[in-house]
């Protein structure tokens, strides 16, 4: 197989299905999509049947066990993606809107139209649930879309991708506006992420690892979203009882999601009410707690907190803490140290408060909320295609409007240029 | 020199100067604008003594006379580059403006800010003014910038520097919020294009050559503009006055800009009443004209056309007619040879203006006025960039607004994630 040669030729079609798929009208991509989750549903033994293959190979290979639960396909996943396509097909359609419209002193009248980005490429681990939720989301935005999953789910991503094209095409719509790359060599992603002339953005979901190496090689445009190191700074007019709950909520709800706490800043007037409370909840759930010298004089079981932490991601259950002197220093840490992603204040002062948004340069900025808000879903996007820390083009939780963009509309009535 | 240390160090300072820049007023800002403007006219003769020495070695190279021309600085653009600066100023601060808060079911209450991208990296021609402008605009919208500018105008261009830091300093801003590198190395741009860490995005203004260059190593994302190949389409509804008026100035208003139209596309029941006259006037203008058979029955001087006019920019006094069946076929047309800048219908057709609004894939899309209206002045954004033939992040003509991003900013009051 000519891998070239095959992926210049899903660019060509897919770039063909796009336009099919920007002037599509509302309710033919919500009928593709409740299409689509209806024939998830009627399908679901085949579709177990095609995980168990994937599996077994996976087993055989001595795939790891978090990835092999990330893999296995059950009857309730199948129903959530199901479910998940209907609430894709309940959002507003973004595609079309116009707005803004103002007459100019030349006489004409300038707007603006959201249309969809074209072709989006989609990368991402053995998920199989991530293949029905990111053809949903670029259906819905009028986009056309390549997915390239993981190897490890190839028949199952197959057995969803006939799905999604009888779907498509009850719906009236060009299968080719979802393409599932049928070959699992890797040369095909290295074509994915260059072909500028048929994909207009690359969206990459999974472990830090696989992002980079597509950032690094790409020449379209990617979406990305590399670390989660977010911080919570309880500041010395923090409301006790508010630092505690949310600090204890930031790290503790979940350990694995970006959006949870790595590092805790405390203000040195605030260190005896809120870290002694916090340290107990901490211990008792079996939080391993890092602390700078002033830390440590509180906390004397904590071990002592190097630079490498304050740049570290654990996505478990550790905590560096840092004992601070005053907003700028927490302020200045974050910005040092952090990531860009997540990062929320407690305190009760207005200025304090309005300094900490306007400074901490993140996606999202919070105050007195838990970092754990930061989500699609908790934002009321409705749908997430993933969050990003870049700041071109989306940043944070990106949704259907995230695969948007906007072009300019000019209403004129023979106007001239003078 | 050591270049990659000397453009580290330039990168650091950049970064160091954005977070100043990202919380400095917007008196501090417009501050320096008008300093920076005062300081040019004082220092005209200065400008035009370094400039005389860029001059003259740029002669001495054999420069052509259409560079030579735009590399000369006269009182007169001296004038209009501090009057460009004095606009800026008086433009609305888009920094820090914050919207859109709403209420979600868990309590929080989440809107958007807008902030700067951090550091803007620019890279230009040997055009002395653009200087200026582009410091202008980073400078308003809170952006630590680092110049590059062509080599012919290097004098120049530090003295502008010179002019741009007491500007800063004067208005108690970071001296590096605008750096100009000060090597003509061009291992220097290499650098610039992929120090990721510290700097947010690449807008290079100048010939495609030198814009194709920069796509294509950068690692930092690009803000670019490619190819002008702009069409207008005379429908069969189209009325006549209309019709003719838009294509002559499209074509003839000057023919070096982006936005002017390279190909008319023209219905073949308006040709007979709209080509002829057309015609007329093209040849009293010295327009060369190349069509398809049907334009060539009609006007048998024309030169035959091939599948390259199509998709050629000829930023000249040339023009290639195609007549076509229906409308189907003209946003056909446009979408496969076009590149998505500026296009527009002349009809009074309602239904036929509202597809070519949706269908066209362009970043401007107009009906029934002029190409040439594509840009950033006439718009109504105050001052330009450069105009975006990408789909990511800003689309069409780049104002402040583009130099900017949106954070997510969540109001709670100690709400945690069940």
């Amino acid at each position: 197989m000519d891998i070239q040669a095959y992926m210049q030729e899903v660019g060509r079609k897919a770039r063909l299905a796009s336009r099919a798929m920007a002037k599509a009208e509302t309710r033919a991509k919500d009928a593709a999509l409740l299409a689509i989750a209806a024939g998830i549903e009627l399908n679901a033994k085949d579709l177990l049947a095609a995980n168990a293959r994937d599996m077994e190979q996976a087993r055989a290979d001595g795939l790891e066990p978090a990835l092999l639960d990330r893999l296995q396909l059950t009857e309730k996943t199948i129903a959530s993606m199901a479910e998940g396509l209907r609430q894709i097909a309940s959002l507003r359609d973004p595609i079309g809107e116009m707005g803004d419209f103002k007459f100019r002193p030349s006489g004409i009248q300038v707007g603006k139209m959201r249309v969809p980005l074209g072709v989006v490429g989609i990368i991402y681990e053995a998920r199989p649930n991530v293949t029905a939720d990111a053809a949903g989301l670029c259906i819905k935005s009028g986009n056309a879309t390549i997915l390239r999953g993981g190897r490890e789910a190839f028949h199952c991503n197959q057995a969803i991708a006939q799905l999604v094209k009888a779907g498509l095409a009850e719906a009236g719509l060009p299968e080719a506006a979802v393409q599932i790359i049928e070959t699992p060599d890797r040369a095909a992603v290295g074509e994915l992420i260059t072909m500028t002339e048929f994909v207009d953005v690359i969206v990459p979901r999974g472990g830090k690892g696989l992002i980079e190496r597509i950032s690094k090689d790409a020449r379209v445009p990617v979406i990305k979203h590399l670390d989660g190191i977010c911080h919570v700074y309880i500041d010395d007019e923090a409301d006790t009882d508010k630092a505690i709950r949310i600090a204890d909520n930031a790290k503790t709800h979940r350990y694995a999601p970006c959006n949870t706490m790595e590092t805790l800043l405390v203000h040195a007037n605030a260190a005896q009410r809120t870290l002694l409370p916090l340290a107990d909840i901490y211990r008792s759930k079996g939080v391993e707690l890092r602390g700078c010298a002033a830390t440590r004089d509180l906390l004397p079981d904590a071990i002592p907190a190097t630079e490498e932490d304050w740049r570290t991601e654990y996505l478990a259950p550790i905590l560096s803490i840092r004992i601070v002197a005053d907003l700028d220093m927490a302020i200045d840490h974050i910005n040092t140290w952090g990531s860009h992603h997540t990062d929320a204040i407690v305190t009760e002062n207005y200025t304090k408060a309005r300094r900490f948004l306007r400074e901490v340069d993140s996606s999202s900025v919070m105050v007195n909320a838990s970092t754990r808000f930061a989500d699609g879903f908790e934002y009321g996007l409705g749908a997430e295609i993933g969050i990003s820390t870049d700041k071109i083009h989306a940043r944070g939780p990106v949704g259907l409007e995230g695969l948007t963009s906007e072009k300019w509309i000019v209403l004129g009535n023979g106007e001239v240029r003078a």
